[in-house]
């Protein structure tokens, strides 16, 4: 029995050290294995160390940061100015191989930045993804990347997105074979821009790679794919436009139910139920995207994350040391090349 | 007071004339100035007409075509080999002047691909745009742009769209100084790929747009812009990943519903008030999204529209005829350009 190690970026994401700590001895409590490395302000780490009688505890320790990147603050800014602050340095331990993972409710866009600047990318892997995974209409999940980590990809990119995206859905879901889709605007081969056509192209010749061809939009979550691939861009507002959905409906569901006595009556019973299934569907709330492609694991939390949510991406992350993502994506990708 | 007249492709869709026909009659007995040219296979209209007793409406009339297009053809095949199906004839009903738009709920690509050819682009336009509105959290709809009518945008065509969507807001929706929104991966100006940043710069310096700059796809439904302008790609994968969503909610309604007493009973009273809000929120259920950026008016219809969908894109395409959207796109560029 081995122990993990997490490095914990404590002060990311909208509310920092009253979610990420909770959550932190929450994991903890579960898993007897499980170290975290609390990254961030000594004297707050303490304080609420304290107030949850966890002050003592072996699997916890302190890592004082004296700086924190802000939520609004400009990925080429931090990289320069920030360099003690709590993500900083939890990626530090990461690349220095005391963490074997880093975890980060905090600004998307610094993590990105830095965990490129610090852990650098793996051979035959050009820039990093985003990926999560999503619910389908069945009980399987299904991965879609990239969420936004790079907005200019080309075919090569979007074949090596394909071979991590596959590695991720066969380690972490233990999916075997994985069915690899492109986004496109159409089924049929001749649909797309130039660069979807190059990267299907590219995907038909690997022999390692299970590529079933194009998927539109709308069957993301109908389970034909493990695996749906795209560029940043697409991704990420494909992504958000289904959150945005999601609100609509939930605001939607508010505006009706105040109508009349018996839409409020109705609403009244049927909340529950609608909160289930919008705990089910809203993308948002899949928390835990990872970044991948790096030479170590980052997981990326929403930053107004539950206490809940923190401990799911705080799950996802051990999964993957456990699992070897990274080194099986290089093995992949060095099969796939060769 | 005039009449209006507009050429329907009878034999489009997954259903054809069982779904049109019916929608063209009530139409027509809503609105006694509008006349409707019924193109396809003569004997199938008569008969279904003779069924509704309507086979001497002076409303309605019939221009017989040999040919229908499937679903499935390839569009440059439908353009060579189908010049005598509904859907053509009913674009070249526009283009002589004999109706003042095209409706169909024929092949989406087939009928970009007719319509570009048969009726060609306004001056200063380049490339169609396929534009729909959706619903957002007030009453207020939004105009996005592009859907899949081309894939490949560069950012003059991109401006060329914010000043299309302007023009379908400003009359169709009626909205003064309609706010206009780039679709990006973030709010601030840094974001994003160079096409939309440069398409962002051609905004800045039209002075008749009420450019706002980028919004993020969960912003698409807050009521934030009245016209988003995206391409085509990102557009079409949008739409579609919300229907997918769209989807997903109602397969998980009736997954819930079913799973013990408890949630059977409160499916069954939440049941309408759920319908109630799915039918708001559900992008499929917009009927009528319009193709423009050409010399004539064309509306497409989903293929399996509803009765009432399709009479919806008809309602569609009589406000567009009413409020001259063609020629006040061919305003707007020109005085945008000069």
């Amino acid at each position: 029995m081995t122990t993990l190690t997490i490095a914990l970026d404590v002060m990311g994401g909208d509310f920092g050290p009253p979610i990420t700590i909770p959550a932190a001895i929450a994991a903890i409590q579960q898993d007897p294995l499980l170290n975290i490395i609390l990254c961030g302000d000594k004297s707050i780490i303490e304080t609420t160390l304290s107030k949850h009688k966890q002050s003592n505890s072996p699997q916890l320790s302190i890592f004082h940061c004296s700086q924190v990147i802000e939520m609004d603050e400009r990925p080429a800014f931090t990289l320069r100015n920030k360099t003690d602050s709590s993500m900083r340095k939890a990626l530090e331990l990461v690349k220095k191989g005391e963490a074997g993972a880093c975890v980060s409710a905090g600004n998307t866009g610094a993590l990105m930045t830095n965990a490129y600047y610090v852990l650098k990318t793996l051979p035959g892997i050009d820039r990093p993804a985003l990926v999560s995974s999503l619910p389908t209409v069945t009980d399987k999940k299904v991965y879609l990347l990239d969420l936004g980590a790079n907005v200019n990809c080309d075919s090569e990119i979007l074949f090596q997105y394909a071979v991590m995206g596959s590695v991720m859905a066969e380690e972490v879901e233990g999916i075997k074979n994985p069915r690899v889709a492109l986004l496109n605007v159409g089924e049929e081969e001749i649909k797309g821009n130039d660069r979807v056509k190059h990267a299907a192209q590219l995907l038909t010749d690997a022999t390692n790679i299970n590529f079933i061809g194009y998927i539109e939009g709308n069957d993301i979550f109908t389970d034909k794919a493990d695996v749906v691939v795209t560029d940043g861009f697409v991704g990420n507002i494909a992504l958000k436009a289904c959150e945005g959905l999601g609100k609509l409906i939930a605001v939607e569901v508010k505006r009706i139910s105040h109508q009349n006595l018996f839409t409020r009556i109705m609403a009244r019973l049927a909340l529950p139920l609608l909160k289930k299934i919008y705990s089910r569907v809203n993308p948002d709330q899949y928390n835990g995207a990872s970044l991948i492609g790096l030479r170590g694991i980052v997981v990326k939390s929403h930053g107004n994350a539950s206490i809940e949510a923190f401990q799911y991406a705080i799950r996802e992350a051990v999964q993957e040391i456990s699992r070897q993502v990274p080194s099986k994506i290089k093995d992949k990708i060095e099969i796939t090349l060769s």
